[in-house]
């Protein structure tokens, strides 16, 4: 039950399982199959936007309210804020105790969770219909009404070092990462780490997660997403009779962070680590995230990556796993449900017989083999049918489909976004997927991570 | 006469003709041979700080205001606009026509400029005594009288669009300069280009620039230095009648900028340009810049870096182009003069027949050889003494002079710091150094930049 911090790197995985439930949405349609009724779509008069997904197969509904607000919208110099306010909402209102909401929850069998990204926080419950309004209510005083003492804070500030110190210290994979992403972005703040730098964290106080709640959690910068056994009207009239009565905070207006400049450098960054066995690499391209593609374009990098490294067929697993032996681990993935840049990531772990340089210089043969040459209607029709039949065949969870809804109105998309991608992958060609290659696989832009063992020097 | 801007590394040279004159100070006094008096320093009840350096071998004084706002001063996202300032205040104000401060400079033969650093900005004019009143009252009058119109701005933003055409774009050694510098910092702002990046710089605005201007430009912020054939209660009397009449227009407060984390990843930075013929590489390693280094430390960096490479018989250069042929430049500098952290940077250019990986290697075995064996007390003589003495005989000019103070006034110094910074050099011992070298030389926090010439594949 404890709030959990996503990267958007593991979030991915995530999102696959959310996507199907989406693939199901529109491939079903289509199919004449469809399970799950398509998504009613309101906005409350403070703003609030909703987002209902009727699912009757079962008698439970999931519950979910997100914020646009994520560590990429924090304060400078103030890391960390963002997911320390959502531990901090697990603390009292006004009206109730501190955790109470969690024991309401945990009293009648539900679940609960909560989660914060570069880009949005979300509050995730999963309970019977009839307990819909009271954790409706139960949120919508939340989003107003925190009190926090300076001991809540203290005590808190303990728990998040902790975590820090967990996810990152004690695994050398993500003190890497950690330093790849501020190597990535140069001017963007998904270059700081979520859960925050340990120097800045030390210091947040309960002015600083006050002044971060004040600003961002109020109705008109909020999603509820709203998935299961009940109809769309009646979750407006709930929403109406709870949210409704919250009063618009504050107006957080149009996001907008510092942007990338167009970097034309190389950078490649290596932590060595006696924890380490074996070496691996990790390369990122950044490139253009959903909202911020030309047409097409992020569809295109979707397949691309398939083609690349994404599928078991794909270029890198065949030629470095299945035709050569060289690696353990190895392909590629694009993230592209971010609301400012994105990215293309390659990933690399050779045989322990097998020096990592070698297995690199091989699998950047492929990439260069693949810009140069191009794909084939072939291997975009596999790719593309691979990745919306896998969808369509995973989990389709009333939980990562409210994620999915979730994750794409926080990040500047819409309801009708969501609904038409299937359309729209279907129109993607060989010359988009490319031209995505030749622009985005560019080897003067990649930034990559290095993690070795102890020099043996 | 256009104003300029500069780089910290660039300005260290510059700076070391100032630190000459400093040097005359603390060192002519104990080997009574002083020739330039010891500075007076005045606060005005409007927070103005003054510092006055009596110097009467010519009927000259050279007239410095520099702010405590630099690039690192900057709002997140408008990157350059500290340098726009300084560009703008050449415009007109409420009662004087724009270019009319300039051109009464130039009618009387006198001289004038202005640069940005990351820390501070400052402007600069060389008169005769009697024009000093007149340099002080438009002076004044910019502090706070700026007017801007929409065409000024527009008008000027091209002139700094172009500046960094030529500045940066025109030259590979800027293009990797300033990813590198982007690669050290992952969190503090001196990892922001101090001329700016030019998807910002385009959209900088006349608001923009009398935000920043109206936020630092107040006499709480600045520091006046005057130097030369003037007594300090003249310049008091003329700094009452004309500084004295500004107001405190704003309380810019402590300067907190986020820090930096302590990084164990080592990072490289590579540019390819077919403009490049000769490889070449330039490590930075951070370190604590005067300001918040531990007692000795700072001048034990500064003794440690002209013992690896900062003098002609020092361990780089000695090696790498005096026993061996390896190198056509090769050499270590240590830039103290920084609010937050200093650099301490390596650079070397193989010589044509040499492959730059052979020459770095070489390079790594010196250094690496100087952290673990350490420096001996003859060494440290030496190079103090060389520093001590180069330093004495170079350049005493007035303008680099009031250069030093203003430099260090800006960066968290005190006049004091100045005046007994010989003898906190002759404090320093061999564990100094080697404490130093162990902690700061660590190849795992190193970030280093490859400039290469276009790919042969």
């Amino acid at each position: 039950m404890r709030p959990a911090l996503n990267r958007p790197a593991t979030f991915a995985l995530l999102l696959i399982s959310g996507l199907t439930a989406l693939m199901a949405v529109g491939i079903a349609r289509a199919e004449q199959a469809m399970r799950i009724a398509e998504p009613s779509n309101f906005v409350l008069d403070n703003g609030l936007e909703i987002v209902v997904i009727p699912d009757h197969r079962a008698p439970v509904v999931t519950h979910m309210v997100w914020y646009k607000a994520g560590s990429a919208d924090e304060p400078w110099g103030k890391s960390g804020i963002a997911h320390f306010v959502e531990h901090l909402l697990f603390k009292g209102t006004k009206t109730a105790e501190p955790g109470e909401f969690s024991k309401a929850i945990a009293e009648i069998g539900g679940q609960e969770n909560a989660f914060t990204s570069v880009d949005y926080t979300a509050y995730f419950q999963k309970v019977v219909p009839d307990a819909l309004e009271m954790v409706m209510r139960y949120e919508a005083d939340r989003m107003q009404n925190l009190t926090l003492t300076e001991s809540d804070v203290e005590t808190e500030r303990d728990v998040i070092l902790e975590e820090r110190r967990q996810r990152v210290d004690a695994n050398p994979g993500s003190i890497l990462s950690e330093a790849l992403n501020a190597a990535v972005y140069q001017n963007h703040p998904y270059g700081i780490p979520i859960i925050g730098w340990e120097h800045e964290m030390v210091g947040l106080s309960r002015e600083d997660a006050l002044d971060f709640y004040d600003t961002h959690y109020t109705p008109n910068n909020a999603i509820l997403i709203v998935a299961g056994d009940i109809e769309p009207e009646e979750v407006l009239e709930l929403a109406r009779k709870t949210y409704g009565m919250v009063e618009r905070r504050a107006e957080p207006g149009q996001r907008v962070r510092p942007s990338e400049p167009d970097s034309v450098v190389s950078r490649k960054v290596s932590y060595r680590d006696a924890r380490v066995t074996i070496p691996s690499m990790r390369r990122i391209y950044l490139a253009p995230s959903y909202r911020i593609a030309e047409p097409r374009e992020a569809e295109a990098l979707d397949i691309l990556s398939t083609i690349l490294g994404g599928a078991s067929t794909s270029r890198i697993k065949r030629a470095l796993m299945v035709d050569q032996t060289i690696a353990s681990s190895a392909g590629s993935s694009y993230w592209g449900g971010l609301y400012d840049n994105a990215e293309l990531s390659i990933y690399l772990t050779p045989l322990p017989n097998v020096e990592l340089a070698k297995a690199e210089a091989n699998l950047d043969g492929i990439i260069e083999d693949l810009r140069q040459n191009g794909v084939t209607q072939e291997e975009l029709d596999t790719a593309r049918d691979s990745l919306i039949k896998s969808m369509m065949f995973s989990s389709d969870s009333q939980s990562s489909m409210a994620r999915l809804f979730g994750t794409v109105l926080t990040t500047g998309g819409t309801v009708k976004d969501v609904v038409e991608w299937p359309d729209r992958m279907m129109s993607v060609t060989v010359e988009d997927v490319n031209k995505a290659a030749k622009k985005y696989l560019d080897p003067k832009r990649a930034t990559t991570g290095y993690l070795l063992p102890e020099a043996t020097l």
